[in-house]
């Protein structure tokens, strides 16, 4: 077993993390590290658990570590659930003492030797790793997933490459657990829709560039694509649902669209949490759903459906569990994707 | 006072007509008209009123009228609120028989010689009236508004056609009373999203073109923009939400796009039901939101926000009143314009 | 294996008795049966299945009959989910023709010779299904489970009858798939409680005397309880929760009613659908919660907290899934102890 | 006019305020106070404004107070809507100093020589003011409203004491803005109920009491009743439903309640917040619903429903609006009647 910690593991997203850790049968939890004000206390007294697969009790009496107490820090691997203000400099400080740190947080993901890995999409990144140690002088390294609506969209984008893709137009409708448990007040999304979600656009409008670029010389040569995006909150638990439009080079038919969709292979072994489809195509016209369809794969797998021709190319809708495949599954499954190529080891 | 009759008045849209018209300062509501089950029974028993403005009791108390019993209606002019299975048949008899008819149905809207309006943007279209009733020798009319999603776009994108627009594309995010009040069953959309509108992307591809267009030689010539619309049912009451990309012929700034909007004229006279702003600009960032912004204007304005720089043009989010501007609202509007210019007498 | 029928296979609640059905280690699911509507349709044609679990390819392709063409069902068993306004009728004639009718329609439900069964409340009362033989000169019999609201006050109830019972005030507040896929338009429930549902409080008010009676020379002597209940629809999707106080003959505190709870024993063998928990008592001050609570035991189990001093007994919180341990569960439940029982045979 | 200082103005509570005092006829907006944190800004940029009546522009220019500088607090009359933890020491020194206080914290309600009132059940408590001052050697003097939750239940109880009552049961089923802003997480209630509100049984189980009590040799006499109350949080914006039985001494029918609510006669002299109807008797049997009814006497009318035959008396459904008549909307009624009764000057 590899030992696995888990850094701010009493939020939203470490909570996931502990899910996905708790009955792994690669990774063992050895370490539960968050602020200060945690430390010391057994986790089930340091976070109140809300999801609805139990916590094992053996995990509800770990102790947590403060994550400044580096030293006591026992893992062959640690995956960052850390806040994006705090992230920047702690996972630094984790590579330095020669952590493997797997990161959710956007603080280094577009950072030129840190890989930004979909493993059905770019795992060839991970190259960037021996680079990174090189050039910092480390023994650890960062590997960090893209944003949750990035993950969704970059991997429908994916199989449609070869079509030559030059232009994304994408609408999201974001559930609120993406912004964590206490992120979004009742009294502001109830019968109601936030149109703006700070810092959203940015990121889909860039790092699928750099997830659907080439590794020539030592660099990633980013996509050039051009993406732009709306992003929008609804009153939605879990799940985070995408139209897109993309304009390509070649003339693109919905048919065509499929069949790459049908006969894409990502070329990946099988890893516990890859699901059976990475990507489902819905035929019924009013799919999918976020509620019907974001447990598919047990959150793993994206959804794609309503393949149809645009004026100026083709539109689609996609579907993805935010905080499973968006957020703790996209850690948890670039690491084994690490382990099954020997870059993590008990 | 013009004497107004309601076809279709015990529907959803039929409730909104029969609420602007009941304390209207021109028109009088002189018929109630809906299908045989309804006719012979006082309007409050045909129908279970669910707007919070109180009906009036000698509204409340008016018989119904079979809407086939055409001998019967006393009315200068006729709104309909019909189902479209038979709007088509009804309206063409009423205008046979004399009336003019103001639709919100879809049957007739794309006619060449039926006048798609709205105030702001397209009164001039209303000179398709004498070449309809020369064409088809009638003594009536048919006049239609365009579906709910078109209107609020259509709005917004009349400012900027002098910069000219080459391509459109949008999301909406439409509210559960766009479908009638048993139209989608709180089972489909708690805690989801529907992302499908049966024929709902068809008319917005189409309806703005005609709108947009120009009258040459007793014609429409339809306006050159390509429109590629996505559309997606939210759980939220009332208020359709749209993002919309906009790609133009001229290089445009998010600040020549706010000066446009700002110094729009429409042209029109005082209108009881036009507000004081057709448009409204929003500067927070997280506006405009339905459930904030739907009413203003008495449910008349159409907001829009977030105008910002797209990779090719200008991305921004437009809001309206879906039973409200974007139905019963708008028909009403176009006959106080027919009244203003002498086609409706009493 | 036991060949079991659907008898409404079509609407919400035929939807789970498939379920339920299709996977069972006892069943086998022989016949669909719907109305001549339906009649001749593969089942995947002829209804749209809502639920997550997927349907299985073979129930898909199953041709529905005609559920008045009895001749044709081959079943040793059928579970009723039909419509109130045709289950009296059709019920008798299934019964009379020899089939084992268990039904989750109320028509039966309160005939003196109908067994009402919760099976960890009264199973002894199956007993009539000899003397409903007998009386009704019939091979088949009818059996019936309760209202979904009154199976879970009454499962909460019986460990306190030893206490003397004497009066019990229940406010529910029930989710919206009680009424059926179309039942609660959105219009009426976003944002919104409706304080009324049809004959819901009746039935709360008097079935749990049947169901909390004894067996005395073949007839059941109802309990000697006072309830008054008022029953409310919430915007929730599945799980009814209810907020009951009970006055008592004697003097309870909380802990005597925990105890009853906790050393409750139904003395059921093991069944298929039997939860490990009937009843779980939570401790936490905010719970149980519809959305975490309702699936626990696989939807069986339900829920008890917030058990505290009233001024003049007790009062607690109780909650369970309203389709599951509500309606086709209950039912397969209650088929399951016949067949354990030797009632039904293959 | 009557100068009007508002305490905690920046909270959800304190925006309602200014929102009543903005336009009103009697009080001029004097002064806005909040914590040290909000002092020197202008109001609009010390808060973000919520509400969708719009803020008037001097009042969004004025510069917000520190609370604890009294002797810059300009105010014949100050409204506290202080948070719980600070209302207490703060209300105490405005007090000493001269003001009149009129609260909406629960700090001082039960304090015997503090009156809690609402005009139309008990407007003579105001007499505790005399006997508070003399007690207390102050100028000024606390006033307070009762919870939101127990106000509209205790003004449906009011006409009622005639028949004697004895134990009253309550269920509430209660608004997220109860709980401000921030209270309550979209992740916590969308699908969901949550069976709990900290302190709020309490209260609704203790205020009645001496709201309906006797004042008797200058000291309340509490009502013999007893009250259990079981409050429940509900995804509706504003608005609490309450299901509610009353034992009486008497033998009542519900066309005995129903007369006592259409007779009753609260005695006031006509108040610019006293809505045409404080009580309004809904026929519809699925009345009164949040949000159809929470707006009625823009948000100071209590709507009453149901009145049916319970097993020990009657029961029957009562809702209001709790940020309007059950907050700031009360605090200005009570100001308003002592400013008719002469107890506050200009």
């Amino acid at each position: 077993m590899i030992k696995a910690g888990v850094l701010g593991a009493t939020g939203a997203v470490g909570q996931r993390f502990v899910e996905f850790l708790q009955n792994h049968p690669w990774f063992e939890l050895s370490t539960l590290a968050a602020s200060e004000r945690s430390a010391g206390k057994p986790y089930a007294e340091a976070t109140k658990w809300r999801l609805s697969t139990p916590l094992n009790r053996e995990v509800s009496e770990m102790e947590v570590i403060n994550v400044m107490d580096i030293k006591n820090i026992d893992a062959d691997i640690v995956f960052s659930a850390l806040p994006s203000d705090v992230a920047y400099a702690v996972e630094l400080k984790y590579a330095e003492e020669g952590f493997v740190v797997a990161s959710n947080a956007s603080a280094h993901r577009m950072e030129d030797d840190v890989p930004l890995v979909i493993p059905e999409v770019n795992k060839e990144h991970l190259e960037l790793i021996d680079i990174q140690k090189d050039k910092r002088k480390w023994n650890g390294c960062i590997v960090t997933n893209p944003n949750c609506s990035t993950i969704m969209m970059t991997m429908a984008l994916k199989p449609l490459m070869r079509f030559g893709i030059r232009r994304v137009y994408v609408a999201t409708m974001q559930a609120v657990s993406g912004a964590g448990y206490t992120g979004v007040p009742s009294m502001a999304i109830l019968d109601n829709i936030i149109p703006f979600i700070a810092g959203e656009e940015r990121k889909m409008e860039t790092e699928p560039l750099k997830i659907l670029g080439e590794l020539e010389n030592e660099r990633i040569v980013n996509a050039n694509i051009s993406i732009s995006a709306s992003c929008h909150r609804v009153p939605v638990l879990d799940g985070h649902t995408e139209a897109i439009w993309v304009e390509f080079d070649d003339v693109v038919e919905p048919d065509d669209v499929m069949e790459k969709f049908e006969s894409f292979d990502h070329g990946l072994q099988d890893l516990p949490t890859l699901p059976e489809n990475s990507i489902m195509i819905h035929k019924d016209e009013d799919r999918p759903q976020p509620r019907l369809d974001r447990d598919l794969g047990r959150g793993m797998t994206v959804s794609v459906g309503r393949i149809r021709k645009s004026e100026n190319g083709i539109k689609f809708i996609v579907l993805g569990h935010n905080t499973v495949r968006g957020a703790a599954g996209a850690s948890v499954l670039n690491a084994e994707l690490m382990v099954d190529m020997g870059i993590v080891k008990s």
